[in-house]
């Protein structure tokens, strides 16, 4: 299991006319997780992409427990529990930081799948990336 | 259960550089979906409003089956399985109509619960949206 | 001077945490009462990159005088005032209609340019998109 | 004249099948460049609407130089230029880095008014405001 921390702020636009953020903009949210932890792990998005691979999304969940207010800066926690073979598949905590305590407004978690930009066929997950993962997993 | 149709289309600001429509879109066409249902059977979301009630979302899933392209004009359709108590769940098709023959690209539901405006605390689902409801889960 | 009213209506998401239409999707609603406009002259969006053409912005400016809300179904008022050359112009409108009487909600305009997919290289606007504004221009 | 840097990135849902930034999305960061701004300044926007007052637009503008491209960390650079009275302005430009030297993408200004939360009536800009302004103002 792999944790990853990155901190984003709620903006004006995320806010609806309920005073909270709106319950689309967590899956943005996820996003910015996932680049964020894929960067730090040495695999950007943008790098698979220029290997010809595009990452869509298979599916993707959340659980909305408390509201996120404007103007907060959040931490979303990005889980990867296991290595990825045709899929991979990320886990995801909004959370907020208070006097040490953590709060989780939001849970969810998605799976992408590897597909081959030309072709647009499924592909298993590249070797590059495995190697990159598997120490990472192994060692928590 | 219940059925409602509604088309809407894809428009450019939807789609990403992989050239289809960005996955966090889905729950927006939810969203219109819902929107649409609930007015067309009478208990319209601005109306709960206007009563002191909030709908804040519970939980939500979407799973992806093939991508939606720019300008395509889809239906949601809407789909609600039975008598909302403390929660109100929908049901989520969006579809390709093509040759006459639908396919699904992609299926979710989510769950809203009813909360007082003012009190931010739980409420059961008013006696005026069932009565509304009631009829047309039972005909179906 | 051409003009076409394209309807389309406030969704939650569109909201802001003032309980209005977050100022940035107007420029949305412009994108749509083009698109539409587009469509119904007979020079679709997508018809002009399916021939190797993009056109993307090179200007635009929204003014805003009185706040829209959630679920109004709102007119998005698209002209076109004079042939294109190397640039296209639309001027718009976010009318609410209310008793019969049009209130502006916010206008603006923006120009794109044309520009060829494969060399990235500025272009003059069609003639077969000049044939189709010539009459409606003229006519009015 | 006052100016205030802030890095964002673009990410995924930022871009459309264009492969670009999508031209709505610039306010967004204009928004965050003037959030920050305000926020470095202590005038946060969030301690303005605590204080009764809101500050809805009043007009925007953007000019589009170059595209955007997925992953980018730009500079969103803010610029005030005088001492709000009825109105403040803000002046944006958003910025490639690129060895050392600075490429302009998109360039763009915007005025904010000062409502009353409760009556909706538009006042002057707040001495404690103008205050946190007037010496950086001066200072340029």
């Amino acid at each position: 299991m792999y944790n990853f921390d990155f901190a984003t702020r709620v903006e004006y636009v995320d806010t609806d006319k309920m005073g909270v953020m709106h319950n689309s903009r967590y899956f943005l949210f996820f996003e910015k997780g996932r680049t964020e932890t894929m960067r730090h792990i040495g695999i950007g998005y943008k790098e698979i992409e220029s290997k010809g691979i595009f990452m869509p999304l298979v599916e993707q969940y959340a659980r909305y427990f408390l509201p996120a207010y404007y103007d907060e800066l959040l931490i979303v926690r990005t889980c990867i529990k296991e290595l990825p073979m045709a899929k991979i598949q990320f886990y995801y905590d909004v959370i907020r930081s208070e006097n040490g305590k953590e709060i989780v407004l939001c849970s969810g978690y998605n799976s992408l799948a590897f597909v081959n930009i030309e072709t647009k066929k499924p592909l298993r997950c590249p070797k590059w990336v495995l190697d990159k993962l598997q120490p990472l997993i192994d060692s928590k």
